[in-house]
């Protein structure tokens, strides 16, 4: 009999699942028998996006929905800059690139900075996706170690220029980071800079989560670093920070202007991000920070504060902290965190709800690695962040795979 | 000194900058000058988007403009069911993958097709964004040409079959073609589906322009070749169909369950496609086509005589006559077609206008091939295109390149 299809290319055959989503299907079957699922397996608030973004949405002017321009509108890139401005940082609509969320600027950055077969340094546990768009574009994630012990900051310099080899083109780091929480000290990214000065490196660095910081601590864009200037590029989204993840509204920003012309080029070939969000989320870059992003962000800090206080007192799982971001990711005592994940899906339910969790083993390079921890989003009400914990401790509790 | 930034990676370097993008800046200068551009450089069509295109994206019901589902909103795959069954194509939601424009379904088809270093074969002239995306994946696009003296119909099976080496993965069309205009007879599809069958390669079909068929033809899907439905791999987008091309609304189709699955691995990556225009399009692909597409193809085929029949009577210039999409690329008596386009809009007016054309050498992956010709998208009313037509034939009359 004839082959009926031809085989994938191995390396379409070789992604991963993302852990984000893999047990959507297993979600949706809970959901069908009529169990509640408190979704903290993806970063998605249930905060109402502004007003300001639904009004603009519904008011979108134009009879045609026309292609925009591929380095995004120029209103919009105003708007960014006049963002930007309040963090003390001056650029020009000529150095912000807008794209298809800031997953679609994480692309752009690892292609524009290495070669099919080159390497960027990631500092694991990372932003899971980031294996996906380095799988599009063929390059190596080189994974350095970050210990909850040292609250997931860096490894010391001679570590990390250690792992600097003749093929490295840069380091990516997410900061505030996803999926740890951590948000990096200057020292950190002064050394950072210092590497990629002495090894001629690009630094890539997300930053979607730059408002997300708490206990009154401030974070430090590298856009600030002005002996890095022409090194930098910083992807970024405005998904969570004005609750539109749907949206995909991001933008690359550099002041090294070839990476912002190479990454044009790229924009071409797509066209033009969304323009109807595009011109939602430039009403949305002008609201002032009292009226929605502050006001916000003080919400995720109490909801830090439950998921923390009630995952520290669960026998037998080691968390940290998190100073940033919306997310933890504690190790648990148990054989295999995917398997459970998957289980509080399938097997366990309180009070007629279960949580799902994002297992964390994807969020590293390194096999073996993180397969005992979980990724917590705590995107959720406080009141529905207690009722999730409550599950997660009953689910550990009941767990048959147990280990401790 | 120090270097200041690094070195682009060499492919970021190499990128071609759109031949229907890169005059933009050209283009605005003629406009501050006061001179009207006839855009006919980009697939922009001046059609107003559907009423319940519009009607549905001022009253998209969320609150929070929350990540869909990586394949694409439920509703939105069901309506595409519903929309290829009047086609007699009989799919499920599950062979279908909703994407961000058509763009994104040919990056997945190409990264699923091929390895990098692995060959597409493709025919020139072809959509030029097609070496954008090879490129990303690191995919070598290897041409065949077609003849405007053969109506740019496929070579001979003998000259594809030559063509396929053991590197060669898949066989990708654009048809109706974009940019020669060319719908592909059955016996064309046939052809291609036999040296599929025989040398085990995927058909990537860009089908986008569907509906775009003139003179009572019509156009066969290679959805409907059931001896090659585990090998066809069909991009597609509501842009054009629907005037909606800022929505960035598309999909990939294959009843090679493989290749969803796969796909669905490098949507989990970049989350989801824009939800408010997902909504939206589910309302569109509902429209019965006598209440939108049936007038527009009329409309456009009045276009195309309007064009074909101009161009076809200046001096010294060969065109072919397209039987579908809304391009033709005709050859013009210039030392250098991209000199032309840019002259027309640096130093060429005709009472107060100028027509801007795209360049057809980035059409073509054969260095030296299409350097003298442009093509041309009739995307404009016929009143305009009469004004536009003769702005082309009087900037022909004093271009200084002239060479006929």
């Amino acid at each position: 009999m004839a082959k009926q299809k031809p085989t994938l290319s191995a390396r379409a055959a070789a992604l991963p699942a993302s852990p984000i989503r893999k047990f959507v299907p297993l979600a949706d079957g809970a959901k069908k028998r009529g169990v509640r699922v408190y979704h903290l397996n993806i970063g998605q608030p249930d905060v109402p996006s502004p007003e300001t973004f639904l009004k603009a949405l519904s008011e979108y002017p134009n009879k045609i929905i026309a292609y925009g321009r591929s380095e995004g509108e120029v209103a919009l890139r105003e708007a960014y800059c006049e963002y930007y401005r309040r963090f003390g940082i001056d650029l020009s609509p000529g150095e912000i690139l807008v794209t298809t969320g800031g997953s679609e600027a994480l692309l752009f950055a690892f292609f524009c900075a290495a070669a099919a077969g080159e390497e960027i340094i990631v500092f694991e546990p990372f932003y899971t996706n980031y294996n996906g768009f380095a799988a599009v574009v063929g390059v190596t994630l080189k994974p350095l170690a970050t210990e909850p012990g040292a609250g997931y900051h860096l490894p010391r310099r001679d570590v990390v220029e250690a792992a600097i080899g003749p093929r490295t083109r840069a380091i990516a780091i997410c900061n505030p980071n996803n999926p740890t929480g951590t948000v990096y000290r200057d020292d950190e990214l002064e050394m950072l800079a210092e590497l990629a000065r002495k090894h001629d490196l690009f630094i890539i660095a997300d930053e979607v989560y730059r408002e997300f910081v708490y206990d009154g601590q401030s974070h430090t864009s590298t856009l600030s670093l002005p002996a890095v200037a022409g090194r930098v590029v910083v992807t970024d989204s405005l998904s969570k920070r004005f609750s539109v993840c749907g949206a995909r509204v991001g933008c690359l920003v550099s002041r090294n202007e070839e990476v912002v012309a190479a990454g044009l080029k790229l924009g071409q070939a797509r066209l033009s991000p969304p323009v109807v969000e595009e011109f939602a989320a430039t009403a949305a870059l002008k609201l002032p920070p009292a009226e929605y992003v502050q006001p916000m962000i003080e919400k995720f800090e109490r909801r830090r504060n439950v998921v923390y206080e009630a995952v520290a007192e669960m026998p037998g799982v080691a968390v940290h902290k998190p100073a940033g971001a919306f997310y933890t990711v504690p190790a648990f005592p148990v054989d295999d965190a995917e398997k459970f994940v998957a289980w509080m899906l399938t097997d366990f339910e309180l009070d007629g709800a279960t949580t799902m969790l994002a297992p964390a083993a994807g969020f590293y390079a390194t096999p073996g690695r993180g397969t005992r921890e979980a990724r917590i989003a705590y995107v959720l009400e406080e009141s529905e962040l207690v009722h999730a914990m409550a599950c997660l401790a009953e689910g550990l509790k009941q767990y048959p795979g147990r280990t401790a």
